[in-house]
């Protein structure tokens, strides 16, 4: 099989992938607000459809979230293939900080090249898009794809993945491959291609703290009384010792220190560490003391607020004492960290510090723990040796501070190995106002497919 | 001049006043609300209307905030006295805790009487309306007023009173009467009437505190870069001590003990600590262990956190480090302390605490120092009995746990005493949800104050 025409034709047709990546983009599947349940709904549509193009036996599949988008396709001699990705959105608050409406993409001039500004354009549309696109080009050069292949699209990736690992109970014979593609990670450094295979986990928990039963006046009763807010900073502003360390009884239990091959690796990639906090306007390294920020990134857990409201926030002042306070909180987890008992040994924690008169109610937002990917699987050197000659520099065996549970469920409930690999770059703006995906990145990363599908399969 | 017939026509024409103070209820004077501005002049205008047809010359007068009403009438051998109440309102969030819209009053059945439902049917717009309703009692059995009066009704009152000091200094000679009485406290434990003569001071803050130059991913950034919301709870968890003292560096300076007869005095009053706590649904005092909940409220300081927000805070999950945290925190000032003074300890204090890379911004919202009237102006003597005539039981000398810097600024920018009596109820919920004012605290209250004009003029 020829990859070379398969690579022009990738060159010939990235306006038409551009365009097709971008009425994706126009649909609004922010996946964590209800009112967007018919916008993902419409993204899994879209895909599905997509795919069926290609000749997949493709649908949208029911869960009680959002829909998961499964297709099949190929024969050949070659492994099993399944690809994943996810449809879903980050919300886009706030929204005043957008140059251009989140939902209207547009390719625009950056210092590096054309942009795709628009939300999901880097997480995860584009990158979803780079596999679907490498398997278009290959369909018109072959007249049929490589190998088995299997495309598996999940709409709840944002928010906490609740129907993820009943759908791969439920569907374990159809989705069980010889290896998944995992697509939603990115370069080392902007230029180096990469491989995680390091993943933190992530535990999500809302608190509710309530006192009286109704709003005070703090001149009536301030002093006197319990208030939710004061109570929640006490309690949140305790998350951390002195020494950055998180003050949770039992959390580092399951905490391993890094290896010191793994540690002498990551050392050798010579990480900027001032680039990396320079580029959000920070020169100083929050957090461990004794730890450098990749170290934290990427072997060591957090405790962060995500979000926090209570009492009144409008323009004036209100002198009230509010009858409730909430924040957002979640860790990263690393190593062997249970989830479960974590979230139970938080809210302890927090139940041990309230004073009489006050109550704390919790809502669980995912639970996952850390990944570690085995890289004795041929495939990962097979792949490497594919993103060197598209890249034109070695790939780079990588952690990755962020949680992408999908990889721990493959091998936890399938038996299946995974393997992530990705083409953002960390300017992306990700999560925040403004995000994009490079064209350049999009357009290496389908050539990226198309050389690993073909260094896999023949 | 009878009394008794005044007295008379107030009962005979109680639903008339009643309706009256409807159509005050209904404009949705909101004062700290930019939106509402327009509705705070409506107000005024309706209130120099009414005024008028009483016979004073009365009008709005501009100010760079919210207009004063200011009306004068009446001559007489008595004292000229002053009028103060204020007519904006607080906010009405959270509006789902109401069971009827804030700005449609009724008349409902309580368990001790009818209540008037609405948003300022207690602060202050009932009260303020029992002083015009015994003037108009009086006008109409008399012919004319008893003494020189001049009303002076705020707007800004429930948003710092950004435009008052100024106002009382372009107008001194207009504004200074003999003495001042204001009508914003109420009732002592619900039925004996009060006059307070200790006020607590307020100083609010807005903070917000910055760090990255956008929202950050916590998978990227989480752990290596500081958080806002971590700093601002650690900051905020950290202005009270384990004793409940508050920990900013010289707050109690200027803090001065009750002196031993004050607090013989209030300890006679034998108030409900445990009905008070309860009604709210509470058991336990908080704040400094070592005084009692009557004892913190009249006379010792406080700082509480009143609003607080930041991240994400909609429905579901983001895993995001916000690039600005906020929160509104006021205190409470007795004695000596100075407003102008501790709001400098205070940012001094939370910016000692700034990690690197952070910065703190601050917002002033009103400043006044707390209150001490002069009981041995022979006035507080003859209100004392003439509520005592109405009420049936002796008016008490009381302190108040809110802060009302009106009278301290009669005294200090006119040199004018103030006397503070006022008829609510502890279970008024002022600044709170479903506020209301008793049917009968309108009534006698109105009788009340023309008793006390009868008093000080006859």
């Amino acid at each position: 099989m020829s990859l070379d025409a398969v690579l022009a034709r990738i060159d010939d047709t990235l306006p038409q992938a551009t365009e097709r990546l971008f009425d994706l983009l126009r649909i609004p599947s922010i996946s964590t607000d209800p009112a967007h349940a018919g916008d993902c709904a419409r993204a899994a549509d879209w895909l599905a459809a997509d795919l069926r193009s290609l000749g997949f036996d493709a649908s949208p599949r029911p869960t009680p979230g959002h829909p998961m988008v499964v297709g099949h396709a190929g024969t050949g001699p070659g492994p099993h293939l399944l690809f994943y990705g996810h449809y879903d959105v980050q919300p886009v608050d706030p929204l005043d900080l957008w140059h251009r409406a989140p939902f209207d993409p547009e390719l625009q001039p950056g210092p590096r090249g054309p942009v795709i500004r628009a939300r999901g354009s880097s997480d995860d549309k584009g990158q979803l898009m780079t596999f679907i696109e490498a398997m278009r080009a290959w369909k018109h050069v072959h007249g049929s794809l490589p190998a088995r292949l299997t495309v598996f699209l999940e709409g709840e990736e944002e928010s906490g993945s609740p129907s993820l690992v009943p759908f791969l109970r439920d569907n374990r014979t159809e989705l069980t491959a010889d290896l998944a593609m995992i697509c939603d990670t990115g370069l080392f450094q902007d230029t180096a291609p990469a491989i995680v295979t390091m993943l933190r986990g992530l535990l999500g928990e809302e608190i509710t703290l309530k006192a009286a039963t109704k709003d005070l006046h703090s001149g009536m009763f301030g002093g006197a009384a319990a208030n939710p807010l004061t109570v929640l900073s006490r309690i949140l502003g305790r998350l951390h010792d002195a020494t950055g360390r998180i003050s949770i009884p039992g959390f580092y239990d399951d905490v391993d220190e890094l290896p010191d091959a793994v540690r002498a690796q990551w050392q050798a990639l010579a990480f900027d560490h001032a680039g990396f906090l320079g580029g959000v306007g920070l020169t100083t390294p929050f957090g461990e003391q004794d730890r450098t920020p990749l170290e934290m990134l990427w072997s060591r857990p957090t405790a962060e607020v995500n979000g926090i409201w209570g009492g009144y926030t409008g323009a004036g002042f209100k002198t009230v004492l509010p009858a409730e306070a909430h924040a957002k909180v979640s860790f990263r987890l690393v190593s062997r960290q249970d989830p479960v008992k974590l979230r139970e040994a938080f809210r302890a924690w927090v139940r041990a510090q309230l004073p009489p008169d006050m109550t704390a109610d919790f809502t669980p937002h995912g639970a996952s723990p850390a990944g570690q990917m085995d890289i004795t699987h041929p495939a990962f050197e097979t792949a490497r040796a594919a993103l060197a000659a598209e890249w034109g520099r070695p790939a780079a065996y990588v952690g990755c501070g962020g949680s992408i549970p999908i990889a721990g469920y493959f091998k936890s409930e399938l038996g299946m190995d995974a393997m992530l690999l990705g083409f953002g770059r960390d300017d992306d703006q990700i999560h925040s106002p403004n995000e994009k995906y490079d064209l350049e990145c999009f357009h290496k990363g389908i050539r990226s497919w198309a050389r690993i599908l073909h260094a896999l399969t023949t």
